[in-house]
């Protein structure tokens, strides 16, 4: 009896879609499970109708997801009715959509548009430093199916980059997220050079914020994945060097005189920053809701990046207030 | 009717007791309640029998003990019979003391030689920030008494330095006490240049082996506490820049050739490192209970500082294995 291969394929951009793509295709090599070939679409803004798109993905049964969160949409819609039957799916994609009946996470996203089931992959993990093959951590959240979810864990889990999987899709994904929330919290206290104790203190805040926002919007959000990779390991990295803590640095030493837009545009080359984004779309989800007072800090990161309050407001009475 | 006014006194020395005497000072002169005086006995081990102690203590009923740990055994004893009967303790002493009996925290020990409550201050609060009035939180844990333990909030709080209080006493005090330990594993991974990914990945797993070391010591200790100043705050703070930190970031340098001693006197003008003397007790602890399975990092820290391990076993497989 010859045993079913899995066939990977990787759609995807940027640094951390080529690492994934090194991870991905050195374990399938060595797999007798996995097809030892793994094609690689390459998203390009400028060529956004490169057909390779559907021949990367059609006769793949597990696709990985890794491009810039406003273009999952998108590509999508370009496979519908173009993949396998038995695809399974994994998103690398931080951020959400908050659309008029709520907000949607990346991977429901994958999961209503193409019909498969999607899991996560977070964490901890700086492209360029596990491309130089040094010790990481990642997360995988899952739904229900354990089996899948550990195939995933083989397919990119090396001695250097430890995979563990929980179930808790919706907290790991979360996490991902709202992390950048916080790491725009942490530049403003950098930049008005607040001093590690008021750092620490919000990056503190933050972790709970994001426990709590992710709890509430999914009760089944377990404690524990805040304490996985995706959550306070992710967090550390993100508010100590990402680029959302950079730009919110220069933000609050302009005095918030200068817009998070010209800062981006000054600072990153090009690279849009996730966090400004994402923190209007909790504030969104906040006001829908009415969970504005609930979270002081969420709030107050967006009112301060829509220049309603100055950057000094960041450690402001309110957030003792609960 | 006159109410009864309660009086302060710090045993205390270093950076961090006159800070914590500034700070019961202004509240005390501001709160009706409190005596403006405020004494202050600074311990000074070249000065052993300093009779001002107990001239420090006799009438005071709020007593603030901030001492290196290795000399509030005998500070105790000098004050058995010379305070007043209904005097409550607070303890900003990190560390504990292993005995044959197993480990005893600094709280139980004051509280049993003195027949006093005593309560606990931590959190990420470095001394030098805090004297400088920026924003800063700490956690106050309590047993049982909350009345007590919000007048010991009243007597440290500030606008610019937050303190909460949980009833959660060993909770608060181990984290005091093993994120030393964490904070070396940190310095270990800044000493061999692993990068940041790994660096997270080991405060993480250290977290997480607080929590758990917490919980089997003390199965009344709460998830939460984790989650406070004195928890992942005050953790980030030691392993980004506290001595602990800089001593191993050395000694896995020298590739474990230079002494955790020799380097201590190099680098920190006679001051004594926590976290060696702590990884070696709880070692004790996890050896008496047959413990070590459950916290190879923990485990692993001790091991390299002894010597039997290069500095780079600590991101080992054997992380894994629970």
């Amino acid at each position: 009896m010859i045993k079913k291969k899995h066939k990977a394929a990787v759609i995807g951009s940027g640094n951390w879609g080529s690492v994934a793509a090194k991870l991905v295709a050195s374990n399938t090599l060595n797999l007798d499970s996995f097809h030892d070939e793994v094609r690689m679409w390459v998203f390009e803004e400028t060529l956004p109708n490169d057909p390779d798109l559907e021949h990367a993905a059609e006769d793949a049964n597990m696709l990985v997801f890794v491009t810039p969160h406003q273009f999952i949409e998108g590509i999508c819609k370009r496979l519908v009715g173009k993949i396998k039957g038995d695809v399974e799916a994994i998103s690398l994609i931080k951020g959400m959509e908050v659309k008029t009946g709520g907000p949607c996470m990346i991977s429901s996203l994958i999961n209503k548009q193409l019909g498969v089931n999607c899991c996560v992959l977070m964490g901890a993990n700086i492209g360029d430093e596990i491309a130089m093959e040094k010790f990481s951590e990642a997360t995988i959240g899952y739904r229900e199916d354990k089996e899948v979810a550990q195939r995933w864990v083989q397919i990119f889990g090396t001695p250097y980059f430890r995979v563990s999987a929980v179930s808790c899709i919706e907290g790991v994904e979360l996490c991902g997220t709202l992390k950048n929330v916080v790491a725009i919290a942490a530049g403003f206290v950098d930049g008005l050079e607040m001093g590690n104790n008021a750092k620490a203190a919000i990056m503190r805040i933050g972790l709970n914020e994001m426990k709590a926002f992710s709890k509430l919007m999914f009760p089944s959000v377990c404690d524990n994945t805040f304490l996985e990779s995706c959550g306070i390991a992710d967090l550390i990295i993100t508010c100590l060097g990402g680029s959302n803590r950079k730009v919110a640095d220069a933000f609050a030493r302009s005095g918030g005189k200068r817009s998070f837009h010209e800062l981006e545009t000054e600072l990153l080359q090009g690279q849009k920053l996730q966090g400004v984004k994402t923190t209007g779309e909790v504030y969104e989800v906040l006001c829908q809701r009415e969970w504005q007072q609930s979270f002081p800090l969420f709030q107050t990161v967006h009112v301060i990046c829509t220049g309603h309050l100055p950057p000094s407001a960041i450690t402001q009475q309110r957030l003792y207030e609960n």
